[in-house]
């Protein structure tokens, strides 16, 4: 069985390098060929997983078409504003048979697609599956214990992508709900953001914690709207992948947040960490699909008003803990709802 | 409207400073009459709230009868395993229009109540309520955004309680689910216990994601058997206070579990810390619960075993990740379940 990753970044390398471990060829494609031949001939990729060696059962490659042509499964690892012109790259050379998984996270913008949207737009094609979690590469490379979804359409192909990615430190959950999967991965960037400005504003682990609780709980309200499950928000995709990215300074989404809430301004902050920050655009796309389908996101709301509005952050934070008083669950027209009655 | 706060430790001194900063007269009650002293003479309690000016409205005082009669509301700080005992002695002076609000998190042992249930038991009274979430004392009295929850029988008088206890720092939640609240507050120790053992072992962000995830998601399938809503898990009393307890070198939980992790014995790690670690009887407890009611913990039967039948941790790390594959969300016999079908 041979399998095609396409995207030699940190975690398309982890991935690759997993399922080389357990016996697979595989076969990673790189735009890059510096990169492809350094891992062909030193066996290592020193950009993006330093200190892993690469097993031999990977070739690297530039071709798209030796990579996914004859690959059982394909799995797509490049950056989620990408991945529509690589789906359409890859078009020719796909066939039905084979199992698409995406491993990036992220909404399209303009469309607010969910990526498995826009990559099922462009292949016309069913067969695609989402494998998203609270996954640092470094860590999962290092064999420590990881644990990750996989979703989409057909139960039986779900469960025979989980025995495929499957070790004794990757353990993969089957969940039917792939808006929900894909909404956390993507959404939760806001919330790393706001935990950021939290840090910055010099609050403490209650003020995170309260960030992360109720900034979930809006992002399941939204993703309720959009066809996702509750449940979902609460596993692994959802409140695990968001405790992973809050809790860790590798991610530039915090970073980027903590010097908001220092008080730098959007551009600054923007310039000095030089790469995508993707909170600040899911932001945007989560402010509009709110205002869009009358959502109350006011955290949400809180973080557009300080990037997009030159609001003081410390002014949003007053304002969402002086609102109106709620009860913790309370979803209109929710079957999950319950109360005193 | 008088206050009356039984437990001067740092939670029940922070709740008296807040309400009093409101303007409520508070008797704070102690057993130690050099605590006693202190507040009422050097308007500090350097011991559990050092650094914290403690408003005139409140008097300290030894005498359970000053601090509970006449009070309209009466606010049980004390350790969880005293809260029987204290409810004997303060029986004679509570009447059924005062409000008796729980503040401490546990179970009882022997008899696994949730708290609630001990103090009814003594009290022959229904005016229970309770107040969790993830709220360090020191940062609530340093004025930090935090949130809270009040849950109890009476909607009307949760929302009383809920306006009684509201600053601009201080948020607060109702929910109707009491069940839920109390156990989300007592089983999350189990949890921090298995994320300090987590990092004992050199395991990475990735695995302390998945064990608070997949922790909270086993208790709250303990907490449904029981009668809790599974959302209330999902929460500030749930997941959110377990990322507090968690990502806090406060917690005497997780500094056991790492100490653990590092291959200390059960007796050297109770010995060093010198204090109640309460995650090791609530494990006992949970796990003793699960089996009574044929209910799967694997995180919680794994940290049994490592505290009380001496299994190596990585070894139970080792038998969690290889278990047969799982769906994420499947709970048998459960409203809430969803899947391909």
């Amino acid at each position: 069985m041979k399998i095609g990753v396409l995207g030699a970044g940190s975690w398309g390398t982890a991935l690759a390098v997993l399922l080389a471990d357990k016996g697979y060829a595989v076969d990673l494609w790189h735009r890059r060929e510096d990169l492809v031949d350094e891992i062909n001939f030193k066996r290592v990729n020193s950009k993006y997983l330093p200190g892993v060696v690469i097993n031999k059962k990977i070739t690297a490659t530039t071709s798209l078409e030796s990579a996914v042509a004859g690959s059982e499964v394909v799995v797509l690892a490049v950056p989620s504003h990408t991945i529509r012109d690589l789906c359409i790259q890859i078009k020719d050379f796909v066939n039905c048979e084979q199992y698409i998984v995406n491993v990036s996270k992220g909404l399209e913008e303009g469309s607010y697609f969910r990526l498995s949207q826009a990559i099922n737009e462009e292949l016309s094609y069913n067969n695609v599956y989402v494998l998203s979690g609270p996954s640092h590469a470094e860590e999962v490379a290092n064999k420590l214990p990881t644990t990750v979804v996989v979703s989409g359409e057909k139960k039986a192909k779900c469960e025979l992508l989980q025995d495929l990615f499957s070790t004794d430190y990757l353990r993969v959950y089957t969940n039917p709900d792939m808006i929900g999967v894909e909404l956390g991965g993507a959404l939760k960037n806001i919330i790393a953001l706001g935990a950021g400005i939290s840090d910055g504003l010099g609050y403490g682990d209650n003020s995170k914690a309260a960030l992360m609780t109720r900034g979930i709980a809006e992002i399941s309200r939204l993703g309720k709207i959009l066809g996702a499950k509750t449940e979902t928000f609460a596993g692994l995709t959802g409140i695990g992948d968001l405790i992973v990215t809050c809790t860790s300074m590798h991610s530039r989404n915090r970073r980027a947040g903590i010097l908001l809430g220092q008080g730098e301004s959007l551009e600054n902050v923007l310039a000095g960490i030089g790469m995508v920050v993707e909170g600040v655009k899911a932001t945007k796309t989560a402010y509009e699909l709110a205002g869009k389908h009358d959502c109350e996101m006011p955290i949400t709301t809180g973080i557009y008003k300080i990037l997009y509005e030159g609001y003081d952050p410390k002014d949003v934070v007053n304002q969402i803990m002086t609102r109106r008083s709620k009860h913790e669950i309370e979803e209109i027209n929710s079957l999950y709802y319950y109360g005193w009655n």
